[in-house]
C-alpha cells in the first residue's frame, strides 16, 4: 500500500501513535498534533531552535552501492539525531520537535510509519528523553525529504557559543569522529553489506544511525565550557568556523589524532584508505568539538585533542596540527 | 549566476540581510544566525509553534497554463503567509521562524535572494511586525522546496482551538474567501496574464501572494472566541473538522454566502465557472473561521456567515447550508 491510496487524516492515524513516547514527554507539550499549531512549555522563558532538512540523494540514497538499502527508520533516526545535536552544541536540551515530511505518491505506507518509528527510537534511545514530537506536517513531493524543527532549554544557563575560546583553553571532542565517514566509505564501495564483518556493519550503521553524544553538551556547559560547536562537516572545516568566531587558532595533537584514527583502521585496510582523513574530514557523527579553561580536567566524555593558541600577524584564525596548517598538511605529513 | 557557484557561506551573505527586519524585531530574537543554533525569547512560558513546507509543483508552479511565472518572492511571501496563518488562528501573534531551504543547484541566486524578499515583505506587510528569521538551513534537492517552522505568544491567554464552538454560537469568517481560489483557476486558464484587467489580475496575486488577516486571530480570541481555525482547504472542508472536533453543525446562511462570491462574478463570468464553487471549495486565502457567544457582535474584520447547531440523531457533525448538509448541496442548488 503507498501513500497516494490514504487520505492524509488515514496516514496521520498511522503515524502518530508512532510518535507518542512515554508520559514524561507530555509535561512539554501543552497542546499536541490535530489543531492549527501545538504549544509547548517553555518555562526557562526563552528557547533554542534549529531547524534541518534531509533530502533524498542529498543527505541519504535510498539503494547503495554496497547493497545496502535505507530505510524510513534510518531517515526518521538521522532526521532526528541531526536536529538533537544543534541542541546539543548549544549545551542544552531538547523539549520538542516538529515535522515535515515530503513523499512522493508511491511511497509504502509502511516507509512512512518507520520514519515515525526511527524518529521516536533515536529521540528515546539517544537520551532525549525529554523531548517530544508537539506537531508536523505532510505533502507530497518528487523526492523525500523531511525537515525538522527542534526546541531546547537552557534550563536558565547560557548557551555555549562558537565564539569563547580563549588563548591557553583545551580543545576536546566528544563522541566519535570518521566513523559515519569510514561508514559511507563502505556504503560507496563493492564490498557487499552482507560480507562486512560486525566491527565495519558498526560504522555503516552510525553513517545511517548517527549517535550524538547527548549528554555531553550540556554537561560542557554546566562544566564551564568556553565555546563549542557538533561536528556535522569534519574537524578541520567545523574546527576552522569556531577558530574565526572565537578568533583563535585550534592545534591539534597528531598524537590524540592518531589515537582517534586507530579503530577505523580495519575500514581503512580493506579500503586502501588513510583513517586519519576520516577523522579530519568526516562529519555525520555529530561529535561535539568544546574549548575548556586552562588547567581544568575536561568533563567525562570528553578527550582533550589540543589546545588554543592566540592569532597572530603570520597566524590567521584556523585550525593547525602540530603548528602546521592543517588544510596545507597532507594525510601522508602528520605523524602518527 | 547560480547557487550551485556560491559556497554556502556566501550565498548566506546574500541572503542574511535580506533578512533583517526593523530593529523593534530584534527584541524576541537573543541570538540570530550564525551559531548551531538560534535562541528566542518566550516570556509567556508557552510557544505556539507549527511547520509547514511548500514544494514545487505541489504547492506552486514555476510557470504557469497563463503564462505567468512564480517569483521567489512569491514563493517566500506564500511561505510565510501560511505559517504565520496557523499562529493567527490559534489566537497568537507570530515571534520568529526559521527557514529551510532546498533548491537545485542551477536556481539562480537571484530567486534565493527574492525568496528572502518576499519572505521579509510578506511578515512586515501583512502585520507580523513583531516576527523576526533567527535562523535557517540551506540544502540541495532536485525540486525547490521551503520550509518553515514558526513560534508564536498568546500573551497570557488561552488558545483558541477547534473543539470549542457551542449551540447556538454566531459563525462568522474574516478575510476572504474564494479569492485565491479563482486566482488558481485564472492561473490554469488559457487567458494570457497580459491580458487581465486589475481586479482579475488582484485574484491571481492573491493566490501567489495569500494575505490571511493576522489582526483578527489575536482579536477573536481577545473577543471571547470559542472556536476558531484558518481555512486552507476551503470552508466546508475545513469547516467540516471544526463541527466534528467541536461536536456540533455548522449551518452557513446562503445570503451571506452569495455575498462573499459576489466579487468574484467578473472571474467567473471569464471563465464560465460558479463563484459560490470558490467560496466553499477555496482555502489558500487563509481567512479564519471562527465562533462567538450567541448574541454578542462579531469583532471587527469579521462577517457573520451562519450559526452553530446541536447534532442530533438524525444530524452528524457537519456543515449545512440553510439545513441542508453541504457536501450534498450541488452550487446551483443552493440561493443566491
Amino acid at each position: 500500500m503507498t501513500v497516494a491510496q490514504l487520505s492524509e487524516a488515514e496516514l496521520l492515524a498511522r503515524i502518530f501513535p508512532r510518535l507518542e513516547l512515554s508520559a514524561l514527554h507530555s509535561a512539554a507539550v501543552v497542546l499536541g498534533p490535530g489543531d492549527d499549531a501545538a504549544i509547548v512549555a517553555v518555562p526557562d522563558g526563552r528557547t533554542v531552535i534549529s531547524i534541518d532538512t534531509q533530502v533524498q540523494d542529498q543527505d541519504f540514497r535510498l539503494e547503495w552501492n554496497n547493497g545496502y538499502r535505507t530505510t524510513g527508520y534510518d531517515v526518521g533516526w538521522k532526521a532526528a539525531a541531526q536536529n538533537l545535536s544543534d541542541i546539543n552544541a548549544m549545551g542544552a536540551s531538547a523539549t520538542s520537535m516538529v515535522v515535515s515530511l515530503t513523499m512522493p505518491p508511491d511511497t509504502p505506507v509502511g516507509w512512512a510509519e518507520d520514519l515515525a518509528d526511527g524518529l521516536t527510537a533515536a529521540i528515546s534511545k539517544l537520551g532525549a528523553g525529554a523531548c517530544s514530537v508537539a506537531g508536523g506536517d505532510l505533502g507530497r513531493g518528487r523526492e523525500l525529504s523531511v525537515t525538522v524543527a527542534v526546541l531546547g532549554t537552557l534550563d536558565g544557563g547560557q548557551p555555549v557559543l562558537r565564539s569563547g575560546a580563549q588563548e591557553g583553553d583545551t580543545l576536546a571532542i566528544a563522541g566519535r569522529a570518521g566513523w559515519a565517514a569510514a561508514g559511507l566509505a563502505l556504503l560507496e564501495s563493492g564490498h557487499h553489506v552482507s560480507s562486512l564483518p560486525p566491527e565495519l556493519l558498526s560504522m555503516l550503521e552510525l553513517q545511517c544511525r548517527p549517535e550524538p553524544p547527548l549528554e555531553a553538551g550540556p554537561l560542557a556547559r554546566m562544566s564551564g565550557a568556553t565555546a563549542m560547536m557538533d561536528i556535522s562537516d569534519g574537524l578541520v572545516r567545523d574546527g576552522t568556523r569556531l577558530a574565526v568566531a572565537s578568533h583563535v587558532v585550534l592545534d591539534l595533537d597528531p598524537g590524540q589524532l592518531g589515537r582517534l584514527a586507530e579503530p577505523l583502521r580495519p575500514a581503512a585496510t580493506l579500503l586502501g584508505a588513510d583513517p586519519r582523513a576520516w577523522v579530519l574530514g568526516g562529519g555525520e557523527d555529530h561529535g561535539l568539538l568544546a574549548t575548556f579553561p586552562a588547567g581544568m580536567q575536561v568533563p567525562p566524555g570528553f578527550t582533550g585533542i589540543g589546545s588554543v593558541q592566540a592569532c597572530g600577524a603570520d597566524k590567521a584564525p584556523g585550525v593547525t596540527i602540530a603548528g602546521r596548517p592543517a588544510d596545507s598538511v597532507g594525510w601522508d605529513h602528520f605523524a602518527d
